[in-house]
């Protein structure tokens, strides 16, 4: 059908590069592309030799006018982006000055804030629309698949949604004490930030860790859950109608939670460097060296994945739940693509949201959330590559 | 009096520095030496002025040649070795070549293994004999004044003690949610070393921190405590006749606990270089950097120690119970000579000692623990000197 640039080279472009392979019919031809060129060529060796024609290509993402060169030469279908989120901007800039649709995982945030908020990309709506292109933000796991869920749950189950509970439940196993999937300064930041969520048309916010509760996780068991301030909350807000609460719960364990404390505690999170042997060293960093580096957490990786959106609301009158869910396996997820299930859950739904805009089921002039669209054909996606899902009519409720 | 030669420069150093110029009679002239002379330059200007005579001198104390010049050149009455544990065998060498009574607060232990016994100072016994010096091993508090109050115990209260129980509680507060007064590794090899106790003729092994009891301490009140292995239970077993068990305990916070384990679980406390930056650091030495400076604790601890012994045993053909112990203030400790009560109850005893065997009450030429000596004047200069001690005739027992 047609081609994709894909902007990054780390774990969640790794999935994405694996399953365009896969669906190479829609993906007839990808360029990987990242400031570390020989990161895209590795992952094009694993890859090469199937029906999707691999290339490679070195980019800046920070500089538009690279990105720029590299769409007018390439001449995709569409840029999917999964480099960092400090980069979202500078891709819609070149998308725009190429007429050329976008799709990307995370919001964008500026880098020196921890501002997690739609406004920025937002602002572009109109732009996109005048140049007759599609941008689709926040197309991963969550956000992504719970803003599918919503419009999924909306269409056929509701006639008014009052209540979404976002439960995102990792039990997953790695057998270290401690270990991280990526920059414990951003796993600090998540627990330590206030939490928030929608209330009666207003934001309400928690200290940070203060509502726990504990949650019976299918496939996974009981696991200690916190309520976060998350971005799809802001978009779903706006686009379910009717809507009255919206949280969004990660589970947490007590042992992971109390190491990232001492570690805080002692000063090995810090990013103010300090003297050491006449050099100044970063705590953070050299706290990242002493881990065991995330790369080689997925090959020992063990057990679920559950994430899911539990829905409340009328239905002909009547009250009614609504629970849909994937579960996903670490260790299945390392055997199909290398990756564990925290990459595959967000690669996955980047690639079937490609497609949906390549196939033109998903083309809008705009910028668009994902439950802004029509969710049948994704829903039907995500059971055909890897992540199906379950529905439960009578879920426990979190109180 | 006389004339002492002080070695080290460190926190028990500098008490015993302040404590000897309190007792100018004793304490004439005092010599403080160590490596790095500026360390005891500075405790000498500190001090400097008052009716003690103070010299200091470089020396390297693994340099057996080096101690006995000093020796030579000093001619003191008493060497009070307050340097590392690995220098007390050069220091008794160059002790005996120079026929010169030495003193101690901590057992010899070689620097590659965690190995606390006394049989290699005990080696040295028939030569200090043969030499006419004494040498008092293990005179700070514990070992020290716990053995001082075992003999006591024995002399005036008991026909036979049956069990001793030592209990040294720190119930001091530095405000930090984790430091340590010295080096974390020797804490970690402290709790993460097999336990041990005395009974019935015999060691009995336990795990790590296997034996937990809480204790409500005088002025402190309750802890949880751990039956550690502690060197006195060694010359203990041997020198209180018809003795049946002896264990010692110490306090330890949950908190100071978890900040350890955490530490160890990442590899923080790690004594084997990584690669960082082109450069082989050793994560505990980077752990220390970031930790609070262990100097600038003293000022800001607040609260008690609390350490003691519990005896069980016979007297006059009836049970009998005694428990003796001291209660040091951390701020008062530290008004008076600028070190917190952890230094403070090392150095008065050394201080003590060292007094006894220059005004001739403890001089017995071989080498002896403190229980091997009168303990009455020893219990008189506690009183008199900041270490007073109390008398509880039905304690609590441990169970």
């Amino acid at each position: 059908m047609g081609r994709a640039l894909i902007i990054g080279a780390g774990g969640v472009a790794s999935v994405v590069v694996h399953k365009c392979c896969q669906n190479a019919e829609v993906f007839e031809e990808i360029c990987i592309a990242s400031r570390t060129k020989s990161k895209c060529d590795a992952l094009k060796a694993k890859l090469d030799g199937g029906k999707t024609k691999i290339t490679t290509a070195q980019v800046d993402a920070d500089k538009v006018e690279e990105l720029i060169s590299l769409i007018n030469e390439y001449q995709p279908d569409i840029v999917i982006n999964v480099a960092l989120p400090y980069q979202d901007l500078t891709i819609m800039d070149a998308c725009l000055a190429t007429k050329t649709h976008y799709l990307d995982t995370a919001n964008y945030e500026p880098e020196d804030t921890a501002k997690f908020e739609y406004s920025w990309q937002w602002a572009y709506r109109e732009r996109f629309e005048q140049a007759g292109i599609t941008a689709v933000l926040g197309c991963g796991f969550d956000p992504g698949v719970t803003g599918v869920f919503s419009a999924y749950a909306a269409k056929h189950y509701f006639d008014e949604i009052h209540e979404i509970d976002i439960l995102d439940c990792n039990g997953g196993d790695h057998g270290y004490p401690f270990a991280t999937n990526f920059n414990p300064e951003i796993n600090i930041r998540e627990v330590s930030a206030n939490g928030s969520y929608w209330e009666n048309g207003r934001w309400v916010e928690t200290e940070p860790m203060e509502i726990k509760k504990v949650y019976n996780f299918d496939q996974v068991g009981e696991k200690d859950m916190y309520l976060l301030h998350h971005e799809e909350l802001e978009s779903l807000a706006l686009n379910i109608k009717g809507i009255k609460r919206i949280r969004f719960f990660m589970t947490f364990g007590q042992s992971y939670l109390t190491h990232l404390k001492c570690l805080e505690n002692v000063g090995m999170t810090s990013i103010e460097p300090i003297e050491f042997e006449g050099k100044q060293i970063v705590p953070l960093q050299f706290l990242k060296a002493v881990l065991p580096d995330p790369s080689t957490l997925g090959p020992r990786t063990v057990g679920k994945t559950n994430i899911g959106c539990i829905f409340k609301g009328l239905k002909d009158g009547q009250e009614k739940t609504y629970y849909v869910y994937n579960i996903c396996d670490h260790q299945e997820c390392f055997k199909e693509v290398g990756s564990q299930a925290i990459s595959y859950t967000t690669g996955v739904p980047a690639m079937i949201g490609a497609m949906m805009v390549m196939n033109g089921t998903w083309k809008n002039p705009g910028v668009y959330n994902v439950e802004e669209f029509d969710p049948d054909p994704f829903m039907d996606a995500l059971n055909q590559w890897g992540l199906p899902w379950k529905e439960d009519f009578n879920p426990v409720l979190v109180d």
